[in-house]
């Protein structure tokens, strides 16, 4: 890569400066054109850390010490060097350093040098999508055809996760299948399962609205956590081969080892600040696989190819679009977790 | 297989029948030479379960209904049917059903009506090894040409149970290990792991005898749980590519998830009646797989070709044997772990 | 299982008695009701073993020695024996012993005394599916709903193996994919990864109506063997993620050596009376790793259950069914590969 | 990394020059310490690829085309940069480029841009380690205690190759091994599986001072390829767990499906110019995984820690060594297959 001038952009950026405290300020970008992309952004979602950051200033141990442009669910267009025309692409979050052990042992998510969009873990803290602008690394560039509505297109990062989740299960290929919470990332596992060819897929969550969602993307029951028919996945040494946890609620993990076969996998998607209390010994005696799910590795690619396929359909999980202008009012919007699955802001002009 | 007429037996056992309460009780046994095999029992090792069914009358929520044989760690000798030559044999004290879906799916060791020596899971119980005599399946046979000494033989069962751990962690050849807890099953996976072909094996044990046993099977290093060193394991997300807890102790799974490396296995051999407090998002950031390791399934042959072969010595873990009437002197010996590794019981006249 | 008076039952079979020697022929079968079920058959897909046996009086080494039922791609009703319904069942043509070691290794499809519908590998014979009604072990019975039509149930078989092929690649989900020979099994292939979250799928056949198909089931785009846009796929050490070689043909498996990318996996379905000439020095630079798929395991159940959800459509296979007294017009049209893909018979009154 | 003035010098190296055109001359070397480590050759090894170049002057299609310096199997001594201090190292020949699809995905082997030692498939060629001294990235350095023989440390690349073909198989750990052929290469992967825990390893080689290699190294037994007595492995399906085809003939290959149990793996380590003839159905019925071993990744590490820890004994393979300047001497006493398995080279003054 020859060296370039490096060149500067003024632009307006959604600004996280501390809780509750979120607004648009221009931002001013140096970039380096021989070795980042810049793309215009059309369209982001709002996923749960966002609200983190609005709602408690930080999320877990990483407390915002400078304002943070938000936003790691974005795409966009970006100009072909070579021909000159606007291509569509879904924007990676992900910049791993490609260097250390864990990239270069196909972890690229383990990565010690992650630098992950919106995320206040580093200092200087790494700045987000929520903005008219970024500039990239090329290989965190996803070209898309474009046929695709952005509203479903801007989907592909959280389905990212859903199908890394699907990955750490293994294959679940014509295998029976549990998803503890229906959110945003619980539907999109149980889709997910469905396009990968699971032959059952049973929901639970507390929320009726959320389990009619589950039964849109794909589940073929769904059950409130409480339901005594669950008490059936216990016989025999459980029923599931592969449970995905989505909720991070405790009680659906302990749960899960009961209803997960024996032998059968774990899988833990949802964060929670709290302590797992596994019973070691009926733990043990079951041998379950019991594994975490972080992000996403080459699953992005797989993301946008099926939503540009059109083999699976987010739609239904989009509650509203709002104009990025608009930012504070869209994030309590979607904090509002009553009405809200997934929120979008807009770029457009 | 042509119907027998069946044929009994009777002769010493030692009988558990409660708290406390052991002694040697003539048995009377009945079985069906065309179905099973007559071993004459030659020597037995005392298992942690074993004396906990002295201590308590029970292990775990297997409380004793009525008198039952202790003993699963057995070998004998068998009059071959063909040469009526006496061949020796390991007896695996597992009898699977194989018919349910976890054996014909290769795990018999999660079979849903496994009969195992010694165990009061099922009413009426499963007796178990401590006799003159036991009859049993064929395939629990394992023959061998008899040149290594029974105090090495009767080592396969607890040996089968370290091997099945590694292979629930896959392949260790060239790997990191970090075996917790040095007693006589921790002390056998660092055997295991060294015969395997692991590249370095770290043990931790809060007993200096027990690190001394480690170092003596095979462990590169050996450490108290608070030596202030194991803190350099937690750099760069963990230092171990496997770790096998073999304690049993709570904040020892806890500190595996710190000194395990990110994407690395963690097997849990130890059993706790306890909890294990999982830190959801640390533990699902790292992609940590934990396992359970239950008993085993062929590795109980791989056990007797090892010890045939001299490719693993137990010697180091045997601390005394005892004459078969004086199970009673045995067990409460084999019980005081200040003093005793590995106790076993002798059926020689 | 209790014992029972065996009961006898005479219907029309398809005979086939050696090369172009095929007729209905009354059946006289004799079942024990304790041990076997009953079905009554209602449709069959003509496989290309069905057809060999007709047009060579044998398949390979197994030559006809005695007049055999043929077929094994059947569907049918039973009657619940407890609520005295009919119910609509998917019969499984395997019957392994379920007690060799590669049965209890959960490797059934490679069982050491394998019974499989229709095929002279064991003398006596065991006869075939085409035929008003079986005998078969009940586990040999998967149950659906009957909501689909029987046209499309009767491909639960050939979607068994198409199934089984990907099981054998690993995960197909998100993987470029390359399917050489679009005929029905390529075709089922072909499907079966669209169902199970391929990215792309690229088919290649010199029949331009198999293009058509592949295309009609899922594949990204068809080529013929011999076009000149394949040559892109051996640069950079080839393109595709698992390559299905479903044609038998020598040329395809070591052209799939070039396409397949380093490291990635090829499988063998197609089978051939010939030798693949593997280049040694290229093979083993690449480590592609390259397996047959032989049959099927549960993953009859799963074909069963992709059917009756209608997550998989194998109805533009379907190209005519005949009244079963028609056989011999039937397997001769079925042999006919340019008008035909799957060809059906019916057993309904 | 800072920018550094190179630096420059000359030393005695091992020229190729074409078909028996071998000799000690001047190599002046330009280096970048800031980005590379000058390393002392102490010793080095001469493999059956060296004997190649200078027998035909080239390696299959890999013709000489300049000058190059042989050898890839060397170790020596660098300076600590920051102690001063002289650092036994081992010398990995393999330099991936780190960036490519396979380097990212845990597969630097199959590297898209590697540059190996004394490889003519590059053009410049890749200069190798038969001289005083080589210039390599730190990662090429695998620095070791030095308490070992030059002689055994020696080992350290082919031992790799044979660790890495054990990887390809997966767990050896209680299987039943088959190596078929017992040069250099074979004779490590017998010590590397008995080192890894096998449960039984059978050798087979046509020469008999070759079998009692084998059987010196950890075989159980060895066979000439046409005993008898190998006929016994075909039954039920397969003896052996695993193959590693180690001598390149194209018999062994077709044996070995016959030998190696359904279900299970053949590795191809053994190069050969010629074509496999596989017979496609039995193949296919077997459903055996058959796949290459190329060169190694991380197993050079594990290479040279079993030998710094004295697991594995490599000395009886050790012919003879000489002083480089003997290179003439030395490689043809090599390539006389009957009196030499490993000839080494020694820089020593």
């Amino acid at each position: 890569m020859h060296p370039t001038e490096s060149r500067e952009i003024t632009f307006n950026a959604c600004y996280i400066k501390g809780k509750h405290d979120l607004s648009i300020s221009p931002k001013k970008l140096e970039y380096n054109p021989a070795e980042e992309v810049l793309v215009k952004i059309s369209r982001g979602g709002i996923c749960g850390s966002d609200i983190h950051y609005f709602q408690h200033g930080g999320v877990g141990d990483f407390l915002l010490k400078h304002p943070m442009v938000l936003g790691h669910e974005v795409i966009g267009t970006t100009e072909d060097p070579d021909t000159g025309q606007q291509v569509h692409v879904a924007v990676n979050p992900s910049r791993p350093c490609n260097a250390c052990a864990f990239c270069l042992s196909g972890n690229s998510n383990l990565c010690l040098h992650m630098r992950f969009f919106g995320s206040a873990m580093l200092t200087p803290h790494v700045d987000g999508g929520f903005a008219e602008y970024v500039a990239v690394r090329p290989d965190q560039c996803v070209p898309y055809d474009g046929q695709k509505d952005d509203s479903i297109m801007a989907f592909c990062e959280p389905l990212a996760v859903a199908i890394h989740a699907l990955n750490q299960a293994g294959n679940v290929l014509g295998k029976k299948i549990l998803v503890t919470g229906s959110g945003p990332i619980g539907a999109l596992i149980i889709a997910a399962c469905r396009t990968a060819g699971a032959a059952e897929i049973i929901a639970t969550d507390p929320v009726g609205k959320n389990r009619d969602l589950a039964l849109t993307m794909g589940a073929d029951r769904a059950y409130a956590p409480d339901d005594s028919v669950l008490a059936g996945f216990t016989d025999k040494k459980g029923y599931f081969d592969a449970s995905f946890e989505a909720s991070g609620a405790i009680p659906a993990i302990q749960a899960n080892i009961d209803y997960t076969k024996a032998g059968g996998t774990m899988i833990q998607v949802g964060m929670s600040p709290g302590m797992a209390d596994i019973p070691v010994t009926r733990f043990l005696a079951k041998e379950i696989r019991y594994a975490g799910a972080f992000r996403f590795k080459d699953e992005f690619i797989t993301a946008v190819q099926w939503l540009e396929k059109g083999l699976i359909d987010p739609g239904p999980l989009l509650t509203r679009v709002f104009d990025y202008r608009d930012i504070v009012e869209a994030i309590t919007y979607a904090a509002d977790k009553t009405q809200a699955f997934k929120v979008q802001i807009s770029f457009d002009e």
